[in-house]
C-alpha cells in the first residue's frame, strides 16, 4: 500500500496527456473563413502577449522570493532551502496551466464561431471541450507536481523522526505559495487587464463614438476580447489551481500532527498525511466520468446536463471517498485530546463537498434570470441609474448571508466531526469538482469570445445568435463559478489558517487580546484597501485606454472617414449605402490594435504591484513585528471581511449583469415593460458596467488575498515560531 | 470626597436648566411672515407626529422588555429586577433627550429663516443655539439619570460585599440598554423616515415634474423636511447619547473589579467605578466653555471657530482629566497579573480623546470639498454614472484604512497603558466631547431646514443664499461628525464587550475554536444584512411615497393645472406669466402633506422591526444556544465588519455628496470645466442619491448595531454564565 504513492503522479500525468488528446483534437477543428482565422490569431497572439509580458516580469519574482525562501531557511540545516524548490515547482506548474488553458481556449473560440455556422450542437462541443482542457490541466498539473515533490522528499529523508516528518512538510509547502504568487499576476494582474479594456472599449466606442460592441473600428476590441481569456480563463484558473494545492497542503500539514499516534499505534503513519494526495487524484478520475455525463443534443437544456454532470460525480465520490478514507485511516484514535475516526472525517469532506454545491445554488437564486433578487433590480431601474444601483448593492449586501451561513456551519459540522484535519477536508472535499467546475468556467469565454469574432468578421445575424445562446449559458455557469471559486478559497483559508497555527506552535488566539483585536480590525480593513486598489487601477487603465482610442479616432483619417458615416445613421449598419462601403473597406484593418493591447498589458502589470505588496507585506510585518498572536487575528480578520466583500462584489455584479439582459430579453411586471432601449434599460446599462469591475476584478482578487495571506503565514511560521520563542 | 457623586446629577441637572434657557431664548425671537410660521408649524407638527407615533410603538416595546428582564433577573434575587427600572430610566431619558431637541429644532428652523433677511450672523447664532440644546439635553439628562441611579442603588444595597457590589453593577446595565433601544428606533427608523421622503420627494418631484427640491406643489417636501429633523437631530442624538452611556457604563463595569483591591490598599474601593461619571460631568462644564469659544463674526469663517471650540475644549480637558484621575485612583496597583498606574489611564483617556480628534479630520479629508478624493470623484463624473459610482465606491473602501489603523492602535496603546480599563476610558475620553459635537451636528439640519422654509415660502434669492452658506459649512461638519460617531460606536462596543467578558466570567474567546470562528462569520455578515434590510426599506418607502404623489398630481385638479404650467416652462418660476399666477395661487395650500408623512412614519416603524430583531435576536439565540465563546465571536466580528462597512458608507456617501455640490459650485479641472447642467453634473446627481441612504440610512444603522448587541450581550451576560456552568 505504502507505493501507491507511485500512482499519484501518473494519474496526474494521464490526466495531462488526455488534455494534450483534447488539445490536438481541437487543432483538428476547421478553422473558418480567413477573416475569422485572421481576428482568432490576433487575440490568440494579444493573450501571449499578455502571458510573456506576466512571466517575465514573474521570472524576477520567483527567483527572488526562491532565494529569499532559501536563505531563510538555510539556517535551519541546508536541505530545509529545497523549499525554494518546491516554491519554484509550484510557480511553474500554476504558469503552465494557464499557458496550456489559454493557447487552448484561444484555439478554440474562433473554431467555435466558425462550428456555429452550421449548428449548435457542434460549436458547444467545441466550445466546452476546450474549457475541459483547462480543467484538466490544472488538477493534472497539481497533482502531478505535487505527488512527485511528495516522493522524492519522502525518499530523501524518510517519516521516521520528528525533525524529518516536520521538515518535509515545512518544504513542501513552498509549492502552495507558488502556486498563490502566479495566481496574484493571473487574477489580479488580469482581472485589471480585463476591465481596463471592457470599460475603456465601451466607454469610448459604445457611448463616445456610437459603435456596437465587438466592431472592428474600434481599436479596443481586440484587447476586450484578449481580456475575457486573461481573467477568465487564466485568472480564474489560477485562482482554483491555488485552492486545490492550498487544501491539499494545509490538510498534509495538519495529517502531519497524527504521524507519531498512527506509527505507535502500528498503523500506515503517513495515512492523514498522504490520503488528501489520492483524494484528489481519485477526484480528477471522477470529474473524467463527469465530464462524459456532459452531453447536449440539440434543443437541449445545456444547463441541466451540466448539472447532471456535477451532480452525479458528486455522488460517485462520495462513495468513493467513503472506501478510501476507511483505507488510509484507523478506525479510530486520539490526538490532543480529541478522538477522532475515519468516519468522521468521511463526514467532514462530505460536508465540504456539500457546501460547496450548496453555496453555488444561493448564487444562482441570487443571479440568474427571472429571479426574484434580479426582478426586484429590473423594477427599481424604472425610476432611474440611482435605484438601479440602490436595488443591486441591497440584493448584493443580502446575499451574504446564506453562503456564510453554511460556511460557518460547515466549519462547525467539519470542528465536529474531525476537529481542524476535518475543515482543512472540508476545503478538500468541496475542492474535488475542481475539473469539471473550471472546464464549465472556461467555456464561458470561449463562447463569448466566438460571438465577438462572429461580429467582427460580420457573420450572418444567425450565427451570431447561436454564439450568443452558448454565452447565455456561460453567464449562469460564470456566477456559479464565482461563488464556488469564494466558498473554496475561504475553506483553503481556513486549512492554511489551522496549519499555520500548528507550524507557529500557537495553541490559542484570544479575541480578548488587544493584540489580537488589532489584528482583527486591521485585517478586516485590508479587503476595503486592496478592493479599492484594484477598481483604481481599472479606472486609471480604462482612462488611458480612452484617450488612445480617442487619439486613433482622431489621427486615422481612414477610421476618421467611417466614423462619421457610422454616426450619420447612429450606428445602424443595415443603413450604410452601397456607395459608402468602400470608406468601411479603406478603414480595414487600419485600427492599432497591439497599443491598446499594450495598455492594458501595462497597466495589470503595474496596477498588481501594490495589492501584492500589501498582501505579502502586512503578513510578513506584522508576524515577525508583532508576533504569531497578532498576525492570528490579522488572518482571521482578512478571511471573514474578504469573504464577504467577495460575495457582495461578486454577486452584485451578477445580479446587475443580468437585470441588464433580462431588460434587454423584454420583460413586464406589473403591466409596465421592460425592454430594450428604454430608460429602464439606460439605467441597468450603468448597473451592469458598475458591476464589472466588481465582479471581475476587485471581488475575485479578494480570493487570492485570502489564501495567499495564510499561505506566506504558513511559510513563515516556523520562522516566527522560533523568533517568538526566543524573546 | 465620598459625597462628590452628589455632584454629578447636580451637574447634569445644571446643563439641563441651560438647555431650557437656550430654549426659551430661540422662542423669544421673531417668528417671520405668516407664510414661515405656517410651514414651520407644518414641520413641527410633521415631527411630533413621528415621535408620537414612534413613542406610541415604544412604550409597548419598552414595558415587554422590562417585564422580560424583570423576570429573567428575578432569579437571583427580587432586587436584581430593579434592572428594568434603569432599562426604563435609560429609555426615557434618551426619549426625552431626543423630544426636547427636535422641539427646539423644529423653533430653531424658521426663525433662522427669518433671520438670514437681515443678516448671517443672527441666523447662525440662532441655529447654532437651536443645535447646542440637543447636545445640552443628552448629555445633561445622561449625566443625571445615571447619577441619580448610582446614588439610589449605592445607598440600598451599598459596595460592602462583593455580591452587592457585583448587583449595583449588573442592575445599572439596564440604563445602557434602554438607551440603546431608543437609538434602535431614533436612528434605524429615523434613517429610513428621512430617505424614504427625501428619495420619494425628488424622484417625482424633480425628475418627473420637474419642479425644484423644496417645492411647495410638492406634497413630499413636509416630509422631507420634517425628515431632516428626524434622522440628523433626534436619530443622531439617540446615537451619541447610547455611546457616550455605553462608554460610562461599560468603565464602571471595568472598573467594578479593582473594588476589593482598593478596598485591600486602604483606598476609596469605588474610585474606579465613579471615575467614568465624573470625567463626564466635568467633560459637560467644558464643553459648555467650548461652546463659547464658538464665535463666528460676518465674513469669519465658521469652520475654524468650530476647530477653536473644540480643540480648545479638549486642551482643557486633557489638563482637567490629568487632575481627576490622579485624586480619584491609586498611584499605581495590581490586578490580575497586570500593573496599573493612574498615569496609564490618563494616557489611555488622552489616545482616546485624540483618537477621535484624527478620525475626524482623517473623514474631513475623504469627503471635503476641493479635497483630492472628491476632485478625483469629479473627474471620473465626465464619463457617466458609472464612472461616478465606481471612483466613489474606491474613494469609500479605501478612507476606511486610517481611521481603522487609527482605531487599532488605540486599542493597543489604550491597552498598554491600562488594560481593559483603559480601553473603556479611550472610549469615553473620546465621548467627551459629545456635547459640543452634537451641537454642531444638529445645527446642520436646522440650516437645512431654514433653506427650504426660505425657498417655499417664496423669500428673495438674498435669503435661500445666505441659509445656503449656513448649510454648507454644516455638510462638512456633518461629515466629520459621522465618523466622530462611528469611531466612538466601535469604542463604546470594545468597552461593552470588555465589560460583556467580565461579566460573562469568560478569559479567553479563541478563535481557533471553530465555534468562535463560525460566531465571527456570521457576525461579520449581520452588518451586511442589517444594512440590506434598511436600504430595502428605503427602497419600498420611496417607491409608496412616489405613487402617493403621483395619485395627489392626479386627482387634484389645481395641482395638475399649476403643474402643467411648471412643465411648460422647463421648471423655470421666473418665465411664469402674470396671468398665470393665479392658478397657482389656487393650488396652494392644496398639496395632502399629511398622507405623506404618515406614510413615512409607517414606513419608519415598519422598516424597524426586521433590523431590530436581528441584532437582539441573534445575540440571545447565540448567547443561549450556543454559549458566550461562540457569542464573544459574533461580537467581535459585527464590530469589526460593522465599523468598516460603516465608514465605508459614511464616506462614499459623503464624497458624492460633495462632489455633486464641487460640480454645482463650478470647477476646471485638467482645461475641463465641470459646472451645473452638463453631463458631469448629471452622474454626480445618480452618485448623491446613491449616497443618500449609504450616509444616513444603512450606514449611520451600523453604529446602532455595534453598541446595541454588545449591550445585549453585556445584560444577558450574567444569566449566560450561569447557564454555560450548569451546562
Amino acid at each position: 500500500m505504502t507505493d501507491i504513492k507511485y500512482c499519484i503522479p501518473i494519474i496526474g500525468l494521464i490526466r495531462l496527456l488526455f488534455a494534450f488528446y483534447k488539445s490536438y483534437w481541437i487543432g483538428k477543428q476547421e478553422k473558418g473563413s480567413e477573416k475569422m482565422q485572421k481576428i482568432g490569431v490576433a487575440i490568440s497572439d494579444g493573450a501571449m502577449a499578455f502571458l510573456k509580458a506576466e512571466y517575465s516580469v514573474l521570472v524576477y519574482f520567483v527567483i527572488v522570493v526562491a532565494a529569499l525562501l532559501a536563505w531563510m531557511n538555510a539556517g535551519k540545516d541546508d536541505s530545509s532551502a529545497l523549499i525554494s524548490v518546491s516554491f519554484i515547482l509550484g510557480a511553474v506548474s500554476s504558469a503552465l496551466a494557464g499557458y496550456i488553458g489559454m493557447k487552448v481556449a484561444t484555439k478554440a473560440n474562433y473554431r467555435t464561431t466558425h462550428a456555429a455556422k452550421t449548428g449548435l450542437e457542434k460549436a458547444l462541443a467545441i466550445a466546452f471541450t476546450g474549457g475541459s482542457v483547462m480543467g484538466l490541466a490544472v488538477v493534472g498539473l497539481g497533482v502531478f507536481g505535487l505527488g512527485a515533490l511528495y516522493i522524492v522528499y519522502e525518499n530523501l529523508w524518510g517519516w521516521e523522526t520528528i525533525q524529518s516528518a516536520s521538515k518535509i512538510i515545512n518544504v513542501i509547502t513552498g509549492f502552495s505559495l507558488g502556486a498563490s504568487s502566479i495566481a496574484l499576476f493571473a487574477r489580479v494582474g488580469g482581472g485589471i487587464y480585463t476591465k481596463a479594456a471592457d470599460v475603456g472599449a465601451d466607454l469610448v466606442g459604445k457611448v463616445e463614438a456610437g459603435i456596437p460592441e465587438d466592431h472592428p473600428l474600434n481599436p479596443a476590441t481586440i484587447a476586450d476580447n484578449v481580456g475575457d481569456n486573461v481573467g477568465d480563463v487564466a485568472g480564474m484558473g489560477a485562482d482554483l489551481f491555488e485552492s486545490y494545492i492550498g487544501s491539499i497542503i494545509g490538510s498534509m500539514v495538519l495529517g502531519g500532527a497524527f504521524i507519531p499516534v498512527f506509527r505507535s499505534m502500528g498503523y500506515n503513519a503517513t495515512g492523514a498525511v498522504i490520503l488528501p494526495l489520492i483524494l484528489a487524484a481519485v477526484g480528477i478520475i471522477i470529474s473524467i466520468i463527469g465530464t462524459f455525463m456532459v452531453r447536449v443534443k440539440e434543443g437541449g437544456n445545456p444547463q441541466t446536463a451540466l448539472n447532471i454532470g456535477e451532480f452525479g460525480s458528486s455522488a460517485i465520490m462520495i462513495v468513493a471517498f467513503y472506501f478510501i478514507i476507511n483505507k488510509f485511516l484507523p478506525e479510530s484514535w486520539s490526538f490532543g485530546g480529541i478522538d477522532y475516526t475515519a468516519m468522521g472525517v468521511f463526514y467532514a469532506t462530505i460536508i465540504g463537498l456539500v457546501a460547496g454545491l450548496l453555496v453555488g445554488l444561493v448564487t444562482e437564486h441570487y443571479t440568474k434570470l427571472g429571479g426574484k433578487p434580479v426582478l426586484s433590480i429590473v423594477r427599481q431601474s424604472k425610476t432611474g441609474a440611482a435605484t438601479n444601483i440602490i436595488a443591486g448593492i441591497g440584493v448584493g449586501f443580502e446575499s451574504t448571508a446564506m453562503p456564510v451561513m453554511l460556511i460557518a456551519a460547515g466549519i462547525m459540522g467539519a470542528y465536529y466531526f474531525a476537529g481542524l484535519y476535518g475543515i482543512a477536508l472540508a476545503a478538500l472535499g468541496m475542492l474535488a469538482n475542481t475539473g469539471i467546475q473550471l472546464a464549465v468556467d472556461a467555456y464561458g469565454p470561449i463562447s463569448d469570445n466566438a460571438g465577438g469574432i462572429a461580429q467582427m468578421s460580420q457573420q450572418p445575424e444567425v450565427v451570431r445568435q447561436r454564439t450568443d445562446k452558448l454565452d447565455a449559458v456561460g453567464n449562469t455557469t460564470a456566477a456559479i463559478g464565482k461563488g464556488f471559486a469564494i466558498a473554496s478559497a475561504a475553506l483553503t483559508a481556513l486549512a492554511l489558517f489551522a496549519a499555520f497555527m500548528q507550524q507557529a506552535n500557537i495553541k490559542s488566539i484570544n479575541i480578548a487580546d488587544p493584540k489580537v483585536m488589532a489584528g482583527l480590525f486591521v485585517g478586516a480593513m485590508l479587503p476595503f484597501l486592496f478592493s479599492s486598489f484594484a477598481m483604481k487601477a481599472v479606472g486609471a487603465a480604462a482612462m488611458s485606454m480612452v484617450e488612445e482610442v480617442r487619439r486613433q479616432f482622431k489621427e486615422i483619417p481612414e477610421l476618421k472617414a467611417a466614423l462619421s458615416i457610422m454616426k450619420k445613421y447612429d450606428g445602424d449598419e443595415s443603413k450604410i449605402k452601397d456607395e459608402e462601403l468602400k470608406v468601411f473597406e479603406k478603414a480595414e484593418g487600419k485600427p492599432d490594435y497591439k497599443t491598446c493591447i499594450k495598455i492594458s498589458t501595462n497597466a495589470a502589470m503595474k496596477g498588481m504591484i501594490l495589492p501584492g505588496v500589501l498582501a505579502i507585506g502586512s503578513v510578513v510585518f506584522v508576524g515577525f513585528v508583532f508576533g504569531a498572536t497578532m498576525l492570528g487575528g490579522l488572518l482571521a480578520g482578512i478571511t471573514t471581511s474578504g469573504v464577504l466583500l467577495a460575495i457582495f462584489q461578486s454577486n452584485t455584479g451578477g445580479a446587475w449583469d443580468n437585470a441588464k439582459k433580462q431588460i434587454e430579453e423584454g420583460v413586464e411586471i406589473d403591466g409596465y415593460k421592460y425592454e430594450k432601449g428604454g430608460e429602464a434599460h439606460k439605467a441597468s446599462v450603468v448597473g451592469d458596467t458598475v458591476g464589472d469591475p466588481f465582479k471581475d476584478t476587485s471581488g475575485p482578487s479578494l480570493n487570492i488575498l485570502l489564501k495567499l495571506t495564510s499561505v506566506v503565514a504558513l511559510v513563515i511560521a516556523p520562522l516566527i515560531a522560533v523568533k517568538d520563542a526566543i524573546s
